[in-house]
């Protein structure tokens, strides 16, 4: 699958038309999410750097002109002047891990029109999903106090591929680990797992189970206690790791039931039976509003395992992205059908401590104390330095999140995150407006 | 990114501890959906195929064993009892494209327990998306009564990977093209697109945009006419398209606004203008509910392009899926924590018509005028036939669909299709779970 063609047709039909009309006087885009899903204070950049990649690497070979050609029914000729199209244009992006609201550009794309737009979908498609995933990520994290948070979701993400990413964006947003060791071991984050109930089940009996477990892994061990019922499970454990001593840094997971009731007799049990040193894990269709719950009900659980919700992020499993033309050739451009108006020019997004953000034009003075999030990782189709890692990015994300207002921070009714327009960036926004209008038929 | 290495990493614990234990004998394990999600009277099994491929080329290679003594931080002689570990089991399972309900078995494994286990996370992966994203296609397709479906969800997917699925399942169950390029010239899906509002926005002028479109491109055009204002934009188009004489089999396209209200202006506008066979296409968070919607108001829309709402199946994006362990070397196996009880035993699905299915064990008879739905696809590891083609899903989707009963269609409060179980199943459950029960300490 040639990342050239992941495109809609749509855009290759356009540049046909551009290149032939020559219209590849420099255009500018913005990459921007027009209004926060419900119950979302903010959302975690991200997809930036997978964009970049894209980018980077972007050139149409042969056998894509061949498949346009295809997918159009025209002869080959008719694609030709796509043949070797590369990306040369400049990129302004928030870095991965930064905390944004509705209405900010996480992403301009400036370069000749037939490249920026053909390049659309691909990083819509990047800048969207990883964005809304990261987001719900960070959500858990924030939901969990402190209590560690790993990611359980490949089962049921969106394939494979947005299984890794689920695991790369959890751990971006502060996640403790992921059971999928493919993405564990690209992307470096602690592997972690326990077992299933059908392991269980094979043995038989809990006891035999856990012993064999314990017999075939050295140093701690994770047992899963519910299979036939939590409270005999957690006891058979007990036994299992008083017997081998083998406590400290093991715990047992509960994985269906009233997690909160469960966790505080299994406590119960373990403290008894000489084991306050055994963790207890909790799973079981997790996200951020029952971590918050077992949270706020002083559950007893040590780590957070967050699964299928969280991975295809369930409530809000899509954002209202857009990708629009906001300057061809030095000319503002805007959109204005219904609903659904964007602001022209280029423009610089600054926070300020304590005050919402301002989404100014790029060439407007930066307003006392602020800071400008845009920043240019791309020019001449060239990285302005290497890819950011992926502790980077946390590091931007826990900076961040520790710095967001409490009301943005809360997991139900989140008072999202402000940004205000500039005097600049209203000022071209009305007069553009005027302008089209006075040109329209 | 290996396929062996996308798995959960319990998968790999749990297989050392099998080998170690020598626990090499038969195992069978369901995968099943607990429940349909809210508003789904069925689901399309889809991923099947797959699923087949990952079976047919599963081998666990050095690489492989390297990775897993990395995520495990054990040396790799501790894993090496994986190398070279292949698939060598059978595979029953519903073909894809048939219609199936909660409860029953799309896809049951029969292999070694450690081959059975190793693959569990990516056969959930697989069905479960899949099916999730063909039901809510097919929803589609039922609520357009007729009229064309088209996919236009690649921009927001969960990845590129999701957005070639996307392409695929909306075809599998019934749509008429997608947008997306590569996977309409891997699947042979026709390829449809229009235009972006970027376009017209970089002409100035929407006449000027339709003209140089036309230029460019022979033969019928589909036209964006609510860049600024759909009245004047149809107008524009019209007068395009009469001046060329290019109007039957063009179209134009609304995407945003009332849009049952604008296809009737632009009907009309297209008819005063002596264009009736200039089509309407409607775009724009489109879904089932919208589709229905539109529909049963006799908006004079004549294709519906739908977009992030079906590809990321916005309001059910996962199902509530399992693989259980029902037998292991000859004895029946079942799970009894809360609400999670599973069905032991291998198993067939019996179709009856215009009565509920049946789930009966694999050696009972066939009910009167019933139909297997669970057919062997895999047998030592090997497909029985040749990978299911594109169009062969279809036809079964489409005649499933067409015997599907009128309130299990419906789109809003379907009554889902029933499966009950045989008296063989009936027994051998309360058997298994008395024996249980009575093994428990």
């Amino acid at each position: 699958m040639s990342e050239v063609t992941t495109t809609d047709l749509y855009e290759v039909t356009m540049v046909m038309s551009y290149l032939r009309e020559s219209m590849t006087r420099p255009a500018a885009f913005d990459l921007f999410v027009r209004a926060l899903p419900p119950d979302r204070g903010f959302l975690v950049a991200a997809g930036v750097e997978s964009s970049l990649d894209h980018l980077s690497s972007f050139r149409v070979t042969p056998q894509d002109v061949a498949d346009f050609a295809a997918a159009l029914h025209r002869p080959e000729r008719a694609l030709e002047p796509l043949l070797g199209l590369e990306f040369t244009g400049t990129v302004r992006a928030v870095p991965e891990g930064r905390l944004v609201s509705a209405g900010e550009p996480l992403l301009e794309v400036t370069a000749p029109l037939p490249q920026a737009q053909l390049v659309e979908t691909y990083l819509l498609n990047q800048v969207s999903h990883q964005t809304a995933i990261a987001s719900k990520a960070a959500r858990c994290v924030l939901a969990a106090r402190g209590h560690p948070v790993v990611d359980f979701s490949l089962r049921r993400t969106h394939g494979p591929g947005a299984g890794h990413q689920a695991a790369r964006l959890g751990a971006l947003a502060g996640f403790a680990g992921t059971s999928n060791v493919a993405a564990a071991v690209a992307e470096a984050i602690p592997a972690v797992g326990t077992m299933a109930h059908s392991y269980v089940e094979a043995f038989g009996s809990e006891e035999d189970a856990f012993r064999a477990f314990a017999r075939c892994h050295p140093g701690p061990v994770t047992l899963l206690v519910d299979t036939y019922d939590t409270e005999s499970g957690v006891r058979a454990a007990a036994r299992v790791l008083r017997d081998l001593d083998r406590g400290p840094g093991s715990a047992v997971r509960l994985d269906s039931g009233d997690l909160g009731a469960l966790a505080l007799r299994a406590r119960a049990l373990l403290d008894a039976a000489g084991l306050p040193d055994v963790r207890i894990v909790a799973s079981g269709g997790l996200d951020e509003y029952a971590v918050h719950d077992l949270v706020a009900s002083r559950a007893p659980v040590d780590v957070y395992a967050v699964g299928t919700r969280v991975g295809v992020s369930a409530d809000a499993p899509f954002l209202d992205s857009a990708y629009k033309l906001v300057e061809y050739d030095g000319a503002p451009m805007m959109k204005l059908s219904t609903a659904k108006v964007t602001a022209p020019g280029r423009k610089q997004v600054y926070r300020r401590p304590g005050r919402p953000d301002v989404i100014a034009l790029a060439d407007e003075p930066a307003p006392d104390g602020a800071v400008p999030l845009l920043e240019t990782l791309m020019r001449d189709g060239r990285r302005t330095g290497p890819r950011a890692t992926l502790p980077e990015c946390v590091r931007r994300c826990a900076d961040d999140l520790a710095a967001l207002p409490a009301d943005a921070r809360r997991v139900r009714g989140p008072v999202p995150l402000r940004a205000e327009s500039s005097p600049g960036l209203t000022a071209l926004t009305e007069r553009t407006r005027r302008e089209l209008e006075e040109r329209r038929p």
